[in-house]
């Protein structure tokens, strides 16, 4: 069953409109093979670069077809490891978070589609300039790193502005879609499909801590912020710009109003920190989830939740039917 | 026409699921009641509460059905109000930015119904304690006052906790909702309904200064923020919690992360700002206006908003009419 085609389902000949986000640490290759299997289209998050791991990852998603994505300012880093991944043919590539132009040409010449997702109209605009074949919008109720726009209003903004400057390029939203709801409210939006985080975090072929796992489900959507403290926290030089949403906890409590006051301590906290995040110690390491935690309540296989999201959101579509 | 038929158009006896946000000072009788003729429910806002203004914008709506807002801390302080209004038979009575327990009985009594506008779940359950009969879930798009939740997920979340607990109780989208877009992907999140405010403020009812209707039609949904500078320069003594969305510009620049040497600076920075809203010069006071802003490109009556808004919801809707 292919409920719900669209532009994005013709592109990458997959069954629903649902691609898996690249979550850094998290979404290795049984995550992303599994979305793939699913009717989706999964991707490895190769985040912040490490070879030994992706050739894991990309060993671990066998021979089912997959994207992979980067943090785009990290990669500027470690430039090489973007030819280790395009040798390995994926779907698409994934950038996100710094400027994509640099890697443009390579992605276009190894016959990759580039997919730029943005947080911001004018970084949509921008995502055009460097021959974005998919645009992923998204909203600061994401989980992980983003900005401050909401999924709400830049979804169609930047529908608005591909209709005018670059009718081909495809649109997904991202940030808050955790069911069949908010896969159903982006295609109004004028979504061609959606990019999930958290709720696929919250899949058991995800890379999670349990405690982290059970952190999310007891969360509401009110438990959650964007701060920095996480990144000073693991010496991650991120760019001012991006925040990343967690779960609030005593570490965020006690530092997000005094991130001066962490950088005069950073060594001995990212000692302590880490230390934690090894052991799955919520209170003092993050769970990266977005609002949509208040409405994960399992941990499911990917298939599942896919599943269910999509007939959850042919449910709603069906209740407007005869309008 | 009825196309869009839920258990708010039910509840109201209206047309189209459409309340105007209650807009301190730009939300007068006269939109209030072109929003009711065009089929929605439009919403004198009661504000910061002036006896004078009230009775003039009421006798604007004239013989419209119409109902009223207040922001609730501020109603704390001038109580009498409340019955100023209610002997007016208002269609709804809604309270946002504060407690609406002291509130909710006389309101009751008085048999006009309670809406809510809240901005966290927390504050949603704390509604549904005071008998509202309609929670407003208000995301932190939304221009003017709000807090941090998206509207794209506290809007299904809130859903959840009413199925549960409080069934009977309607639900409303707020934040970002800037056309038929935004009306189909609320209905779709579980919402019965949808609060206007940005657009509806650029009608040609609304009072608003003509430069700031400008400034938002030149915005972009990147060009906001949300701030306290604005209260501070007007002296308004809003609870910490509460920020406001409005258009950047030199004076959130200045000020925005300097709010001590605002204050030190206060009756003076008070003074120019409150010149400048007279006069409409936008570069120092401010433009209150949602991200749905990067939507607004014209200044029309409401009745064309509203009736386009309808007519593109359906057009989204009928996209799907096959799945």
């Amino acid at each position: 069953m292919k409920p719900l085609s669209t532009r994005l389902t013709e592109f990458f000949n997959i069954d629903h409109p649902i691609l898996s986000a690249p979550m850094a640490l998290a979404a290795g290759g049984r995550l992303a093979s599994a979305v793939t299997r699913a009717g989706g289209l999964g991707f490895i998050g190769g985040g912040y670069g490490d070879a030994d791991w992706l050739t894991n990852e990309f060993a671990q998603a066998g021979n089912t077809a997959v994207g992979c994505g980067f943090i785009t300012w990290s990669l500027t880093q470690k430039p090489e490891l973007l030819e280790q991944v395009l040798d390995r043919k994926p779907q698409a590539l994934f950038l996100s978070f710094g400027d994509p132009k640099p890697f443009a040409t390579a992605i276009s010449d190894a016959g990759v589609p580039l997919i730029c997702q943005v947080q911001s109209l004018r970084d949509a605009c921008h995502a055009v300039d460097c021959g974005a074949k998919v645009i992923i919008a998204q909203g600061a109720e994401a989980g992980g790193h983003g900005e401050k726009r909401a999924t709400m209003t830049i979804v169609p903004e930047v529908a608005d502005m591909l209709a005018r400057s670059a009718p081909d390029t495809l649109l997904v939203a991202a940030g808050g879609i955790a069911d069949g709801r908010g896969l159903a409210a982006s295609l109004m939006l004028g979504a061609d499909g959606v990019l999930v985080g958290s709720r696929l975090w919250a899949s058991e072929e995800a890379l999670v801590h349990p405690n982290m796992l059970q952190a999310a489900i007891k969360a509401t959507g009110d438990d959650t912020i964007r701060s920095s403290v996480m990144d000073l926290a693991r010496l991650l030089k991120w760019p001012n710009r991006y925040t990343a949403r967690v779960l609030k906890n005593p570490f965020t409590e006690r530092w997000h109003d005094d991130l001066e006051g962490l950088m005069a301590d950073q060594s001995a906290q990212a000692e302590m920190w880490g230390k934690a995040w090894q052991e799955g110690n919520v209170e003092i390491a993050n769970t990266f989830v977005g609002e949509g935690t208040g409405m994960i309540k399992d941990v499911r296989p990917a298939a599942d939740i896919i599943e269910e999201m999509v007939s959850q959101a042919v449910t709603c579509l069906r209740r407007f039917s005869a309008v």
